[in-house]
């Protein structure tokens, strides 16, 4: 994109592309989100496990990725047990509160406590400046645009950590939770990392990957550290360099398990 | 909220409250957010100015902040001339696509090119570095939490700057938003300063509000640019210090008007 500096200057940027996304299953919008078009299989897969839509990938049937002219559309068939709940809940939610993402039914939704995350790694505390400095080296879309959030997986012991990136937090971490379910590798064995804050939206969303622990570069909200206490998932924030501050269960980190 | 620190110091941090926010028009919930709570009539009048479902505060009869066990709702009564409109616009898009803020009709929604705005002020450059450092000064709740997105307003020759704070940077601006109508201030008058990112929701917000400049301490979209680039908006971005980059309609910064 070309772009004037205050020096003056004319010459080209790189900005990062964002463009509407439709979530559809069986024929139904069920949501629309502005995304960075890249990793949307992993979007699609994991949105649909967070928002506990599916329980399991293997209940979506088919996906396509379908572009439009207003957006783009991840078209999910679901399995016909999995598309009957979908359908049974939004027949329970539509009517006089609102449409079926709203509504008191909603207000009661949007700080629901997660049931508690069971046995998952612990980090030693020298490994969330090591997972901290993965994550940052690994934002090749960010480092292009310096517009963009990021979530990896931070395993201990393993050499290599799963990112992926989006111009929205949460679309990012969906993507990641996509892409763990898709190669097999179970939440419970490491640590979710993010450039964003945490917010109660990322801990409900730790806590449906399975994993005991998320780890943030900026600050908690208060919503967010009481669902991380009532979850069972260690949150650690403003975590910077090898510094780093720990909000609720630090159990998992100094490794007394519970 | 008590915490540990990586050199194993427990101590307290301030940490930014956040809760769900339930918008209700005459009786029928519209939206559900995670936002601070604070300045909460302001966003219930500039959520209904940016998404359009009022072009004028006067159109709202009664507006009350009613809390709850699981959340806040922000009650509204419109005019019945606006109810009906609104209550026709529901009617549209409800459907077999899904529910009202969803659907084909939002991934076109989602995309829209807002309007024009038509003559706006202008900006030297000298004023967007000074915009920036007032902004920074006036985000009480952040320097407490470092968990908080504000948005801005400048006006060039005014001495104070009108400013509004959240957890969601969508929500900061349209608290503003509230806030300049309720004070009966013109956008056209003056810039939006952002600390975050500039996403295409942020420029269609500022093309509602009437204001002519968008400036943001950190990157623009491609969409964004392209939205302000149609809408007559000057961008501005990676706003820091005295630096910045103009991405769209610069003769809005250099006082060339069109």
């Amino acid at each position: 994109m070309p772009r004037l500096t205050s020096n003056g200057a004319h010459d080209a940027r790189i900005v990062a592309e964002e463009c509407a996304v439709a979530l559809v299953y069986d024929g139904t919008t069920a949501a629309v989100l502005m995304a960075t078009p890249a990793d949307l299989t992993d979007l699609a897969r994991g949105f649909s496990l967070t928002e506990g839509i599916i329980g399991d990938i293997g209940e979506i049937e088919d996906l396509s990725v379908v572009p439009g002219p207003d957006g783009i559309e991840l078209r999910l068939w679901l399995r016909p047990d999995a598309g009957r709940r979908l359908k049974e809940r939004r027949r329970l939610l539509v009517g006089p509160t609102g449409c079926g993402l709203c509504g008191i039914d909603s207000l009661r939704e949007a700080g629901r406590i997660v049931p508690p995350v069971g046995h998952t790694a612990c980090l030693a505390p020298e490994q969330i400046g090591a997972a901290i400095a993965a994550l940052t080296e690994q934002q090749t879309l960010n480092h292009r645009t310096h517009a963009t959030h990021a979530a990896g997986f931070f395993q201990p012991g393993s050499s290599s950590m799963m990112v992926r990136e989006d111009v929205g937090r949460h679309n990012a971490l969906d993507k990641l939770a996509g892409a763990l379910a898709v190669e097999g590798i179970a939440g419970s064995a490491g640590a979710i990392i993010l450039t964003s804050r945490i917010s109660v939206e990322m801990v409900q969303k730790t806590a449906a990957i399975g994993a005991g622990l998320v780890v943030g570069m900026s600050a908690p909200t208060a919503l967010a550290i009481r669902t991380a206490e009532a979850s069972g998932i260690a949150l650690v924030g403003i975590a910077r360099g090898h510094a780093f501050e720990i909000f609720s269960h630090p159990q998992r980190i100094y490794g007394q398990r519970t």
